[in-house]
């Protein structure tokens, strides 16, 4: 297959940052793309070769999307998974499979297929409703989530009390003990329809010490090496066993004694691995493009130490952006932001990231924090 | 100045490779773009905000499409000046100017003005005619040079009898002294309106023992350090006295007692910098954009050594491209190939390049070597 300035077409749902940072390894190589997203004024927009604007949960505007490539891919799990069905068995190659991401896309089922493989997770139990969910003698507190529909941090949330369960939407869910952690871990793991897997090194999540959230991706973690080799081969485990094609970005936890527990998959090119476009031999981004076109997979080491920081909306402004003190940022050796597109700020919306590249990973961890507390998201005064 | 997710615009004038290059740094910082170019076919068509076809050397169409943007770049020399001139009067922002360009366009004034600067250079001549230059006493060889409008080796002829200048168009030209040298060196200058200037390390260009054609471009030069220092100071003495905006690729002969000689200028983002998208800390292109935008200037140090492989059309090949053993190359750790995005190859166009990055300068010259040997530009059966 010549996929390499010919007639070839790679179809992408979903237009969002990642959709634009694949495009980006899309036009490097030449190849043909159609891209679908809900919104006209996506990141994904520009850089490809036709794109369409339509409902990724549509069952028509899905399939008609995608009887037009050779290949079709997405950025996001919430698509029509029946369109994606139908047209892997008309004949186009769908990569990850509908099966696949069927399997990742509940989370109930997705937590089932650890516990049948023997894959180290923490306990849970899944319900059809709240009610259901309030007859069980659940221990406080533990983790409900959505067994559906969940994405960036939706449809999860720690219940303290029972009076914590009221507020919940009465949809299928799971309860899950909290596992008590030091360390958020993740792996990306590229696999190819000829079966070549290949996994990135183990990134870290350092959390703000007082509000829960991610503050910095680390590259490589800060673990023992042991630790890192586990959570490399539980990866590995998890890929194998999907038998995905593609990205799947693994995310663990590490517990005080040092066991890895896998939290949840995605079939994607995910936030984790934002790094790799400036810190490794072959972006993520890349890779994606070669495992789904059944390339030879690209070299998953770093060049040097990656970290990651992400760019929100702050709190408190709305309307036209500003990268308030991005001059600085740019003034410091080995900073690379990324600018997703989105005109309008708001709130926690995240709106870009920035690469932090050195020799020395402690180097770069002070770096890190000198551009996360220089740089805001704002907007222009009206 | 808010140039990220606003509604500033930068003008760029040739959408080559060069600006589909620098197009894919605009996306990541998603400044908004302007493209002129006279193909429809041109590989900067996408990835840009708005594309315009039209003749480059035309006063009227440079003008108008001057007129719709905040600053304005080229990626090829060969522009209508006066339209550059008229825009700059009118508030524009034109990066390089056409001041620089004007010097730089002329290979007579270029040469008058390093003999004016005190910058080393191979001795030469100018002639307003053939006839005038068949009336003066050259040595034999000696290299003949076109005073405007040469490209990519046109307009260069080495001259070793008399016979040789019958062929020649009769334009104004300089005759310039063979020097034999030992090594072509590069250096890439970036400086921004303030005056921030940074030079990347000095690249070495390897020519095939047969075919006088450069095979690699290797970063860094296998050169003394005095060398590459004193490289690196006419470089930036070269780039002081231009006074330019933006890129100055500066092109030099290291003669065999090891002095350094200029060759000549290109005052934008350069083959002998295609390297630093993988290999450095900050791209020519991202360089390029940072230069002309007034931002501070990126690291130019390498994350690792980095050879460039240009991809040049098979001879006796012309039509709808195939690039043979694609695969075989991408199978190799670090390789990367870039695809231009042109649909037909011809002997000797440039449809792409590879850049191969290894922490081993001597292991990326023998991948290299592997990599040049396998893949072919070629075209389909037909």
């Amino acid at each position: 297959m010549n996929y390499f300035s010919s007639d070839f077409k790679l179809g992408i749902l979903g237009g969002g940052q990642l959709g634009k940072m694949l495009l980006s390894e899309t036009r490097k190589f030449d190849i043909q793309t159609y891209v679908l997203d809900p919104s006209p004024e996506a990141p994904g927009r520009m850089a490809c070769n036709q794109f369409f604007v339509g409902d990724l949960m549509d069952f028509d505007t899905v399939y008609n999307f995608g009887k037009q490539v050779d290949v079709l891919t997405f950025e996001i799990e919430l698509v029509n998974i029946e369109a994606l069905e139908k047209l892997e068995s008309e004949g186009i190659k769908v990569y990850p499979s509908p099966k696949t991401l069927q399997q990742i896309q509940h989370k109930g089922k997705q937590k089932d297929f650890y516990v049948t493989h023997n894959i180290p997770t923490a306990p849970h139990q899944r319900f059809n409703s709240i009610a259901e969910l309030q007859q069980y003698p659940n221990t406080f507190p533990f983790v409900w989530k959505s067994a559906q529909f969940g994405y960036d941090g939706n449809g999860v949330k720690i219940i303290r009390t029972a009076e914590d369960l009221n507020g919940l939407p009465d949809v299928e869910c799971i309860a899950e003990t909290m596992v008590p952690f030091k360390n958020e871990l993740a792996v990306i793991v590229a696999r190819s329809p000829s079966g070549e897997i290949k996994t990135y090194p183990v990134v870290e999540m350092e959390f703000h010490p007082e509000a829960n959230q991610v503050e910095y991706v680390i590259c490589p973690a800060r673990i023992d090496s042991a630790v890192a080799n586990t959570a490399r081969a539980i990866a590995l485990k998890v890929s194998e066993h999907f038998n995905h094609v593609g990205l799947l970005a693994v995310e663990m936890f590490q517990t005080h004694d040092d066991q890895i527990l896998i939290n949840e998959v995605a079939p994607r090119p995910h936030n984790s691995g934002h790094y790799s476009i400036e810190a490794s031999y072959t972006s993520q981004f890349e890779q994606h493009l070669r495992a789904i076109l059944d390339l030879p997979l690209g070299n998953t080491d770093s060049k040097a130490a990656g970290i990651m920081v992400n760019l929100v909306g702050a709190e408190g402004y709305s309307g036209d952006v500003v990268y308030e003190n991005i001059e600085k940022i740019l003034a410091i050796d080995g900073v690379t932001p990324h600018i997703y597109g989105k005109r309008e700020t708001r709130p926690f919306r995240k709106m870009g990231h920035v690469t932090i590249v050195n020799e020395d990973i402690a180097k770069a961890r002070t770096i890190a924090e000198e551009v996360k507390n220089a740089i805001r998201v704002i907007c222009t005064l009206k």
